[in-house]
């Protein structure tokens, strides 16, 4: 089957499953149409995440990372929510963001708990929220119920915060995929995400053209793990990311730097 | 310096560093004396947590790890949050105990995100709460930090539920892994357990003894992560573990089963 003609497909049985009421939820004001036309060396920096997840990543490597992002200008930093405060109160005020996670990177807690975590990350300071959906609970065949989990997610953040969807590309099969970008995009979420940077594999550009062609320029797709130097953010880029989420961050830069000094 | 004479040490910095009041805030009845000889042909199975933690796991191998639970005997199932109320359901009444994670597996969410998944884990069934402790806040020096949340799930516990607290031994050293878990034993944890399993190491029986010396018999000792067969099983025992949790429970119960039929 034509990869359109499978995503008609699903969009209809997913449609006649969930219902025709209750899309799109949050009514927030839009936000995340994708550039037209991404110019790399003028925006790269304000569409990285810069991210530190590890468990071990002591406060000092927090205070780090932020004093980074202001220096670069990166769309935010990315942290775990027990740091949501200290990175609120590093960068309140300023251009960059506090992005975190929910549910991360697992996505196995309950659907309570994650719009929980993500009203107390709100509450904290959070202006994005990347949550990791029920897999399980997918691959079981239980749509509805991880439509309804990014429900809770997206009106827990009540438009204080962006909401992105992190489907975890490397478990899933080709409709699998279809059909988070789809839950996603009916439950009103604003980004849907490829990887949690956790999982056996990250993210590819396979992944994010089909992401993209699911979601269209509605949503924004954010590409995520694995992206450790510019050709990987180009090539993400490329294939229809507006986002990319990445640890080597800096590295990135200083290459496109490099790159640009060399006149190229 | 001497392991006692370091732990007797980092005993009295930490009770300063906390104060007297507060220790041991339960109050539960006694339960977890460890055996003090255990006979593994007898005992194996109960000492097992057959454990399901993978993002992907389905609602089907979620039923067939309670039907093997039951079969073996084994102490409890682990499986992820979303998964506790199936597993209730299936278990409900029997000897077989729900066991969950909290926090799992970074650690890095908030004391009160939590509490109030423990209080949900509980509400829903679980008799049995591992939590992952604040690494970043342990490795820079915030002690009360560490002591809190785990008190705070202790106290959500509320006696309905056993609590063990994985201390992540693999990004930790020496001193870590004692301050850690004498932490445990101050705020009145029923067990101490080495790993997630998705950290960068398991559990070693290095790793095993010295938290048992710290806890001495007050306390049990979980050894899980990456223990596949019954003679790493055995060797964890023998360094002075009480509980194991092991996805290979079966294969290890095939494996005594195996011994005993050729007479060893």
């Amino acid at each position: 089957m034509e990869r359109e003609e499978l995503i008609a497909k699903i969009t209809r049985e997913l449609t006649v499953e969930l219902g025709e009421e209750g899309f799109q939820t949050a009514n927030c004001p839009p936000r995340n149409t994708p550039e037209p036309k991404i110019n790399v060396a003028a925006d790269l920096a304000g569409l990285i995440d810069h991210t530190l997840l590890k468990p071990d990543a002591t406060y000092n490597e927090i205070e780090r990372l932020c004093f980074e992002a202001k220096e670069y200008g990166f769309a935010s930093v990315c942290v775990n929510p027990a740091y949501v405060h200290l990175a609120a109160r590093l960068l309140g005020g300023g251009p960059v963001k506090v992005c975190t996670v929910v549910g991360f990177p697992l996505g196995a807690t309950t659907y309570k708990v994650k719009a929980e975590e993500t009203k107390e990350a709100v509450a904290s300071g959070a202006t994005e929220v990347d949550m990791v959906i029920n897999l399980g609970a997918l691959k079981s065949g239980f749509y509805n119920l991880v439509y309804q989990e990014i429900k809770a997610v997206v009106e827990a953040a009540s438009c204080q915060a962006l909401t992105k969807v992190i489907i975890e590309t490397c478990y899933l099969n080709t409709e699998e995929k279809i059909k988070a970008c789809l839950l996603a995009r009916y439950a009103g979420a604003d980004f849907v995400k490829t990887s949690t940077g956790f999982g056996k594999a990250g993210a590819t550009t396979e992944d994010v053209v089909l992401m993209r062609q699911v979601v269209g320029g509605e949503l924004g797709v954010k590409a995520a793990g694995g992206i450790r130097d510019l050709a990987t953010a180009e090539a993400m880029i490329e294939a229809g990311a507006n986002r990319i989420g990445a640890s080597a961050s800096v590295k990135i830069m200083q290459e496109l730097a490099a790159r640009m000094a060399a006149g190229d």
